[in-house]
């Protein structure tokens, strides 16, 4: 077995150690049963929760996601989709501590409208200010520009999350030299945040350097979301080991003698 | 569970039936202890060997592979790597089931040029028609062209074998369109052979409905080997999984009404 | 001005020298008067026509093409589409060339199946070697196969043209470093044919080094197909001068060392 | 000819029509000769001057560029490249309306490292915010989110000019979908700024709807500049054209029902 094999592959987050790199959402399952197995077969270790669309305690007396949702047994990373300007967000942020008996790992993201779902860059910077001055551990959900992602890790946020695509859409990286540049960059956690639609997605998201994926939509609209998050969880892993493992240097053909030689014309 | 979970999801070649659909070659690795450990890795069930570069005991008195690899555990499949004619690759297989008790599966290939390593599909239709009349079952390397595919199918191989990319390029699947036509055509397997560089690209090709996915440099020149046969035996069970999970739509964003709306302009 | 901008541009089949790379085709337009207005506007000095489906004179007291289209303006370039084997592509070419005086150019073309409109090459090469026994100038449409494209090379065609994508998709190149390996190794023009769906994949073959493109539903499908064609001759005119201007290296940043650093990952 | 075909198609900066859509910049020459050549080959009428690098009459007794590029011929102007923060930025504006004539044409950049000279949009939506105020008509150089695309129209400005790559990288648009959806919401011009390399790069990038493309790089680092500058001035017009025609929408096959049919898989 090589070194690499040997040595738990962890990272961390809010000082803990995590092994699974992959987070998902509860989001548009057909039902709490489908939620749990789903995420079950992800292996996921932190899941989050929309807290202006699910009950965590704020109406009692209705179903609650974490009877379904251990918080013993996963990290709950309250997200406050659904805000579009940065007070409702740092307000949203301040309902789910007190929910979560004072736990301050949030993932904050603001939005820029409600057809793109494209974060709102400059409403983020300003509640994430306000959410690390209030003591709040902030992963945020961001576009692909690396200095907005430096920016954000400048101002005390333990992790960035670019976008892939769109928010729901599938699409994929679609930039992947812009997440490459901000992995190069950072020393927070990376973690792709939004647009994976499939497994080789996730892999790919891996591949560049990730420390992480989270994804919703992928495993809930999947026609068999159990069998997709498996998938997903596989995906994420393989991306991790051949990140590590190192891949061969891509060439026109086996008899080049430069690695590169001719891609570009 | 659901059902696609508790079927078991195998794949049939020459009437056996194989639960890895990640095939593996022997070349290009530091050693005999490494070639095994990573082959082990890969969970890998068919092995190709390369007949005029390995000793299948045509060389007495020098290692074996078949030492190395025994027959009883893994598939062996004899290929036909370094003949550029008709005839050598015919006398090639020929040989392979001598020194094979008999066994008559073989892997053809027939390249075009050295510098490439692109199939002659001119003579690999020749050799393949040959073969097949001889009592071989062929599976063959070939481009990607979906009418190629289909004579090849016609002419009696077991199952064909479209390169993502030249051989030892690691580009990944240069024509996905190809290849997924390819798969709605075939009534035999389907395995991209070739071109593979990472673990997305295992996953893709899965993901585009293939039955497995053959590689050799992709594991042996990655800067840790066995990490990578770990990592792509993950992928290509991800892309599997993902394909039979059917995966979301993609569109340009979330609220869009159809799938793939303004995704082309 | 730079010597690249003062010698004529040219290039040269079956003995005769053009100034235009597009040639277009003559089918799917509204009426005659529109093809005469699109192929006027596309400056083309070759234009291809289906023998089978085009009156050339052989049903006579039709409108003839040849009243639209003078061969004494363009040179005439009769085509086999719609032939499903050698035999008729054959038979077609010697119909066409008696209906024109004799002469020899003529535009192969043998396709595979209804449903893709893929070439069958290996019909194609022999349909080939016929014609070219028969004294027949053949340019030969083609897959992306660079084995293939240099065995129709050898058999004696006098230009290979190898599709963009499947005829009618207008999914542009979708695998250019095919196109690039046939333009490396060829001597004769090589044409890229079928495929093309607006003016950047126009510009994308011709800074493959492409000698020419050939298209027509690009140009007849489009809303405005008189607007369309203008752009695809400037589109083509552009594409062959960046690639006689030798284009900048790309380049993840402008403060890069190696012009392709980090392009793969 | 078709009514495109004749109606004048202009597009309008701060009040005055310009017919040529390609704009271009002053730097990386190997002289004012080959300066002036590239420019009049490209058939720009607005050309870029960097304030900070180029004198416009701030060194007296230099040579002027103002002498090889006449304001009566051009439209000028100036940028503040090499500004990292708003103030030199707003600085840089203001001597540039000094030194000409009180002109308040500008276009601002404010880059957040040397290294990506990737925008700073949290600086550069400060600046703009600035300089409107003062009187600016400022058009602006920024990423390619439509979030901060549209604040940046909000602000006042009055084009808005989002990245194609980095700048001096040739990549081409790295994310059309990015620029598609800023141009869909836009009420401004949008012309895609940084990071075309070659020609077909500026052809898409006016399918996709923009309403220019400014470039320096891929002129200024082709081989032979002059002819580069001709190639791009036909791309760009090939790619307007292609966009006003109404390109043919894209299917699998010819014989598909639907416009794009299993694109996705």
């Amino acid at each position: 077995m090589p070194n690499e094999m040997q040595t738990p592959d962890t990272f961390s987050i809010a000082g803990r150690d995590y092994h699974s790199r992959l987070l998902v959402g509860t989001g548009k399952y057909r039902d709490m049963d489908e939620t749990a197995r789903a995420i079950e077969a992800s292996g996921a270790q932190i899941v989050t929760v929309a807290v202006r669309r699910t009950n965590l305690g704020q109406t009692p007396g209705e179903p609650n996601i974490l009877d379904v949702l251990s918080p013993d047994r996963y990290t709950i990373l309250p997200n406050t989709a659904g805000c579009y300007d940065a007070e409702s967000a740092v307000r949203t942020c301040r309902l789910a501590r007190e929910l979560l008996d004072g736990r301050s790992l949030v993932k904050l993201e603001v939005l820029g409208d409600e057809k793109t779902l494209f974060p709102d860059v400059l409403a983020t910077l300003k509640a994430a200010e306000e959410l690390v001055k209030d003591g709040f551990q902030v992963m945020v959900y961001t576009n692909d520009d690396p200095i907005v992602a430096r920016q954000l890790e400048e101002i005390g946020c333990i992790a960035v999350m670019p976008l892939a695509a769109p928010i729901g859409s599938g699409l994929g990286i679609r930039n992947p030299l812009n997440i490459r540049t901000i992995v190069e960059n950072a020393r927070v956690p990376i973690l792709v945040d939004a647009g994976v639609g499939t497994a080789s997605d996730a892999a790919v998201a891996m591949e560049l350097g990730c420390d992480g994926v989270l994804m919703n939509t992928a495993i809930a609209a999947a026609r068999d979301p159990v069998l997709m998050a498996s998938a997903m969880r596989k995906a994420v892993e393989a991306g991790r080991e051949a990140y590590r493992a190192g891949r061969m240097a891509p060439k026109r053909f086996a008899s080049a003698s430069s690695p590169i030689e001719g891609l570009f014309f």
